[in-house]
């Protein structure tokens, strides 16, 4: 069994090569560009300990992971032109140091690619990592989608968000999960556990990163503490406040929201505080991890395999924040 | 043995039901919507008609023909916004009816909607299939990324010109065809001739396409005569003028470029005659047809079973134009 840590350098190592053909370079050399400019190579991993969890490393599952990684990136380029960003991991973008049309076409062939590495899987498994992965290439669309739609409503539902970062950020990592097994050979029990283990984690690392952005600790959290109050971005806690807040409180949000005053910040922290938004998303986070554990718990192999599955959700997921 | 005509029908019967989940309709309309716009359905009835070359119609053959569509109107909306066209078959493009990140995504969908057809396809048959279909998908973007470099180049070589158009559009008719024959259990070299024969008809398509809009009968052609030449659109006509004009007619063809007259179009078309530009490319399309039907003959099936592919040949490119 091997650490998430160690199946990171192990995935790297194959990882770093080239993907795309040289020549046309106006077309391959902004993917492999967006490529090396990293990232924490996350999905791709838990492809290789979903498949690990039953099995030892098949070589289908790191065309399976490189499939996801590259199918992530293909995301993340086109996410970028939507949300016209400029930077992604302190590197420009790839619409912002090509164009627009270079990013277009680069997204759309690295997804292509993906589809290239997952043609290489033998008989026994293509079909159904393929229609794992087709349908939750169609539900991030879907989770991209909905996210865009929300930010122009007035009023969006608690349970329509969580369903939205379910699509768009937690599916993913549970079928990178889930296909791994697969090419393991688990059966569809161990399978369906495995798949709700990495989805109910997906949403209480999110949950967390809401939580981080608004209380956390400058110095730990690497981002700008407020970023999402300061752009009004919806979010788990900005939901909830609006929907237990006081008809003054919430009169007090939606011109905060308007007006973006100096003091934004502290003025939104101190209503989420005195609704108790903190404490509710520290309560709603330990329900998504404990149900993500209680599916882990369930997968029918015997618990030392489930070692770095296990450690994994304990780095990813701070139980006190 | 079926007409092009008759499988235009059967094709359209089932394609013309859903393809996409009604829910978000904010992704999901904008896909139907493109997709009720019409369109000749060459590709997916190439796909049909490569498949009865060798064998009735398989069930597998309209799940290739599907896919082969959908992929083709993703290009379609992907490249609609490159180009900014606001019209297509004289509807609204997609990212002009709705927007730009809905056209984005809608595009994304409609290509993984397509591999969802593809994976239907039996064991038998799926690996072919896929590398089939990943080439040919990853050449089409480099003829598109290709066609862009070009437009902003000073000079580009016929031959590169040629190679741009075959990626762009010739190869996903060869490959239409071939998918077909693949299904339909033909081997490798009479799968190789069918590809050669989609790809030198779509070659001579091509040229007969740019000679049209420069010298066809506006009332016939169904486009604006000249378009071509008012853009300044590389074609044929223009890369080989640029190659066999004198320095004068060179000069005078560049200071037209720039300056855009307004009897543009007349003096363009003169130094063409001049050049015997019109000759020449009904030659090269005849080369190109000639190329294509000689494959044709080279494929080892009896010659009736040819006699659609041929019908095809001949009422696609007119012998005398």
């Amino acid at each position: 069994m091997h650490s998430f840590k160690d199946l990171v350098t192990g995935f790297n190592e194959q990882f770093s090569n080239r993907h795309f053909p040289e020549m046309p370079s106006s077309l391959y050399e902004p993917c492999e560009y967006f490529l090396t400019i990293g990232g924490k190579r996350i999905r791709p991993v838990l492809c290789l300990m979903g498949n690990e969890l039953f099995d030892t490393i098949q070589p289908d599952a790191y065309k399976v992971a490189n499939a996801v990684e590259l199918f992530h990136n293909f995301t993340l380029v086109h996410d970028d032109m939507m949300d016209d960003a400029s930077l992604r991991r302190g590197m420009e973008t790839v619409h912002v140091k090509y164009n627009q049309s270079t990013a277009l076409l680069s997204g759309d062939v690295m997804m292509i690619r993906a589809y290239e590495y997952l043609t290489g899987i033998g008989s026994g498994h293509i079909h159904k990592i393929l229609e794992l992965f087709n349908k939750t290439a169609r539900e991030v669309c879907e989770g991209q989608q909905l996210d865009m739609d929300f930010e122009k409503q007035q009023q969006v539902l608690l349970n329509d968000y969580i369903q939205m970062i379910s699509l768009k950020t937690s599916v993913l990592l549970a079928a990178s999960l889930a296909m791994g097994a697969i090419i393991g050979g688990a059966g569809e029990g161990n399978c369906g556990h495995l798949y709700e283990f990495g989805k109910n984690l997906g949403i209480a690392f999110q949950i967390q990163d809401d939580y981080l952005d608004a209380f956390g600790d400058p110095g730990k959290f690497g981002k700008e503490v407020g970023g999402d109050i300061k752009q009004n971005k919806k979010t788990f806690l900005l939901l909830h406040a609006l929907e237990v807040a006081s008809d003054e409180q919430r009169k007090q949000l939606e011109q905060l929201m308007a007006e973006n005053p100096a003091d934004k910040i502290e003025q939104v922290l101190a209503i989420y505080r005195s609704c108790g938004v903190d404490a509710w998303a520290n309560t709603l986070k330990t329900q998504y991890l404990n149900t993500a554990l209680k599916h882990l718990e369930d997968i029918a192999v015997v618990s030392a395999r489930k070692q770095p599955l296990k450690e994994l959700a304990d780095y990813l997921i701070q139980r006190e924040v």
